[in-house]
C-alpha cells in the first residue's frame, strides 16, 4: 500500500464542463511504438497555388470565382452538413427508439489569409485580429437569423485532422439546436452560476492561476492552459480573464490580446515537434437564442492529436470509444513542456 | 416549405443508450474527397512471423517467451494503462475543480489464433467459439477479483485504429470504476428497466425487427444491425435476442450462434471495400460489482472508420469534437449496403 501520487499513479480526473471522467496513466508514455506513423507534408508551399479552390481569384467546386480578397474571406460551404430549408415536421411521441428531428443550419468557410502558405503562428498579429473581427461579424450575422441558436466556429488543421487543403481556413456551422457537447457545457455552466453567481470558468481560472502548474501562457486578458481534465496529450484551452459570454463582447484590447495569445500558443505548438502542428480548435460561447446567458464564459479548445513526435499520434480507439478517454502523460507535464517552447517560430530561426 | 423526409433532409437522431444526439446529413456523401488517404497493408502475411511478439514461442518486450499456444493465448499487457497496486487515498472534497481518484486495474492481451495471418472473418467458427470461451473465462476470473467492477473486452483492428501488430488479438481492460460510456449506458438501461420491467434493448430489438430497415444479419440467437443512432458510417451492433446481461450467460447454442454472426459480419465488412476492414469493437455487458443487473442486455459495438473506400475514412474532428457527431450517409442506406455484401470472403473467391 502506498499513498496516492498524482504524478505517478494511474487515476481518473473529472471534467466539470461536461461531467465526464478521463483515465490518466502517467507511466504509460514510456511504451515503445510500432504502430502507424502519420505522413507529414514537408515541401514548402507556394504563396499562391493556381489549383487551390481557396486562393484569391480561383474557381471553386460549384463554378464560382473567389474574389481577389486581401485579408479574410467567407463563403457558404458547397457541401454543407445542414441546409437552410424550412421543414414541416410533426413529432411522433410514440417513437421511443426512432427519435429524429429535422435540423436547419448554415455552414461557412472562413479563409484566414490570401496567402496559401501561411498558418496562424506565421501570420502577423494584425492579420489574426482581422480573423477575429470576421468571427465577430459571422457570430452576429448568423446569430441574428431567427432560427439560428448556436454558432460553432472551428478549425481543422492538418491532413491528420481531415483537413483537405493547407490553405489556412476554418469553418462555421450555425444551427437551430445546441449541439450535444455544447448542451452539456451549457448545463454545467448554468447550474454552477445559479448556485454561485459567478461563472464556473472564472472560478476555475482563479484556481489554475493560483496553482500555476498547468498554465502555458498568460497575458493581460487571456490565459492558455492545459485543463486539469485534458483528454488529448497537448490539449489546451484559452480562457478570458474577464467573465463574458461571447466574442462580440471583446474590448479592442481584448481583440489584440486574443490575437497575440493565439499566435503565441500556435508557435509553441509548431515548435514542440518542429512541424506544422495539427489540431482541431473551436470556440465555445453563448448560444444565440436571444436569451441572456450570464453563466457563459468565452473559451477556445485546442485538441491536437500528436503524442510523441510529428508522426506519432494518440489513438482514441477501442477502450476510449467503449470505455472512456485515456491519456498517457499528465496535463502538468504537458503544460511544462509547452511552457518551455520558444516564442519564436522554428522556421524563422 | 416541404415535409420532413428522413432519407433526404439533414436531421438529428437521439441515442437512448447514452442520451446523446447525432447529426445526420444524408446528402453529404456526394462531396468530392481531396483529403488524406489511409495506406493499406496489401502484402500477404506469413502464417508465422519470427519478429512478431504475439506469435507462439516468440519473445515479448519484457523478455518473456510466449508458449507454443495452439488456440488462443492471454497475457498481461506489458504497458498497462492501469496498475494493480492498492493506493491509499483520502478524497479532498473542497477540490471542486481538481477532482482526481486513483484507479486500480488490469490490462490483458488476448491472441485470437496462433496464425499470424488470420483475422476473425478468415477463422473457422470453432476457432471463434474458442475466443468466446476465453472471453468468458476472463470475464469470470477478472470479475471475481474483489476490486474489479468492470471488464472491458475490445479489439482495435487495423493500423488506422492504432493497432500496431496485425497478429489477430484483442484486449481486456478490467478496473474498479465503471468507465464513462458504460456508466451512461448503465443509467439508461436502469431507468428503462425500472419503468418497463423489460430491458431497453429487448424492446429496441423488437422495434428494429419489425421495421427490418436496419437489420444486417439475423440468426436464431443474435441480430447484427446498424443502430438508428449510429455515428460511424458502417457502425453496427450485435444484440442477443434473449435478454441476459453477460457473456457467461450464453447457452452452448448461443456461443455457436455468436461465433457465426461475428464471422458473417466481419466477412461482410471485409467484402465492402475488398480490404481487411479496420474497426474498434467492444462488448458491453453487466458490471462485475456483485449486484444483480436485470437491466443489462448483452451487446457488442463495431465502430469502423471507413467511409467511401479502403483508404478514405470519416474524420470525427472539429465540429464533431466541439459540437456533436455527424454522419454523411443514413444508417438505413449503410444497412442496405452491408446486407447486400456476400457471405463468402472476397479472398476465397
Ligand atoms: O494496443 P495498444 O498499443 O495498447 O494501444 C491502442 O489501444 C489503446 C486502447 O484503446 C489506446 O489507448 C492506444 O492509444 C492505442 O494505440
Ligand atoms: O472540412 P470538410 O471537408 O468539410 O470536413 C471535415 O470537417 C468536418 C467538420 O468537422 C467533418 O465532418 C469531416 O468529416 C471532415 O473531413
Amino acid at each position: 500500500m502506498k499513498n496516492f501520487d498524482i504524478n505517478e499513479d494511474p487515476h481518473r480526473r473529472f471534467n466539470p464542463l461536461i461531467n465526464e471522467w478521463v483515465l490518466v496513466s502517467p507511466h504509460r508514455a514510456k511504451r515503445p511504438w510500432q504502430g502507424q506513423n502519420e505522413t507529414i507534408a514537408t515541401e514548402a508551399l507556394p504563396k499562391y497555388d493556381p489549383t487551390c479552390y481557396l486562393c484569391p481569384g480561383n474557381v471553386r467546386a460549384n463554378g464560382m470565382n473567389n474574389p481577389k480578397y486581401e485579408s479574410s474571406f467567407v463563403f457558404e460551404n458547397d457541401f454543407a452538413a445542414m441546409k437552410q430549408d424550412e421543414i414541416i415536421f410533426e413529432e411522433d411521441i410514440k417513437h421511443t427508439f426512432f427519435k429524429a428531428k429535422p435540423e436547419q443550419g448554415i455552414s461557412r468557410v472562413v479563409c484566414f489569409s490570401p496567402r496559401h502558405d501561411l498558418t496562424l503562428p506565421e501570420m502577423e498579429v494584425d492579420g489574426i485580429e482581422n480573423i477575429i473581427r470576421t468571427w465577430q461579424k459571422e457570430y452576429t450575422d448568423l446569430g441574428n437569423i431567427k432560427y439560428i441558436n448556436h454558432v460553432q466556429i472551428f478549425e481543422n488543421k492538418g491532413s491528420v485532422m481531415g483537413c483537405s487543403n493547407p490553405h489556412p481556413h476554418g469553418q462555421i456551422w450555425a444551427q437551430s439546436s445546441l449541439p450535444t457537447q455544447v448542451e452539456k457545457t451549457q448545463n454545467s455552466l448554468k447550474s454552477y452560476f445559479d448556485k454561485n453567481n459567478r461563472t464556473l470558468l472564472e472560478d476555475y481560472l482563479q484556481a489554475e492561476l493560483k496553482s500555476g502548474e498547468r498554465i502555458v501562457i498568460e497575458n493581460d486578458h487571456f490565459v492558455a492552459l492545459v485543463p486539469f481534465w485534458a483528454i488529448w496529450p497537448y490539449e489546451t484551452m484559452i480562457l478570458s480573464k474577464r467573465a463574458f459570454g461571447k466574442i462580440t463582447d471583446f474590448t479592442s484590447e481584448e481583440t489584440t490580446a486574443f490575437a497575440k495569445i493565439l499566435k503565441q500558443l500556435t508557435i509553441k505548438y509548431d515548435n514542440l515537434f518542429s512541424t506544422s502542428f495539427p489540431y482541431s480548435s473551436g470556440i465555445h460561447q453563448a448560444p444565440t437564442d436571444g436569451l441572456k446567458h450570464p453563466e457563459w464564459h468565452f473559451h477556445m479548445h485546442f485538441y491536437p492529436p500528436l503524442l510523441r513526435s510529428a508522426t506519432v499520434k494518440k489513438f482514441m480507439v477501442g477502450y476510449e470509444m467503449m470505455g472512456e478517454s485515456q491519456r498517457d502523460i499528465t496535463p502538468e507535464k504537458s503544460a511544462e513542456i509547452l511552457r518551455q517552447q520558444s516564442d519564436v517560430h522554428y522556421k524563422s530561426l
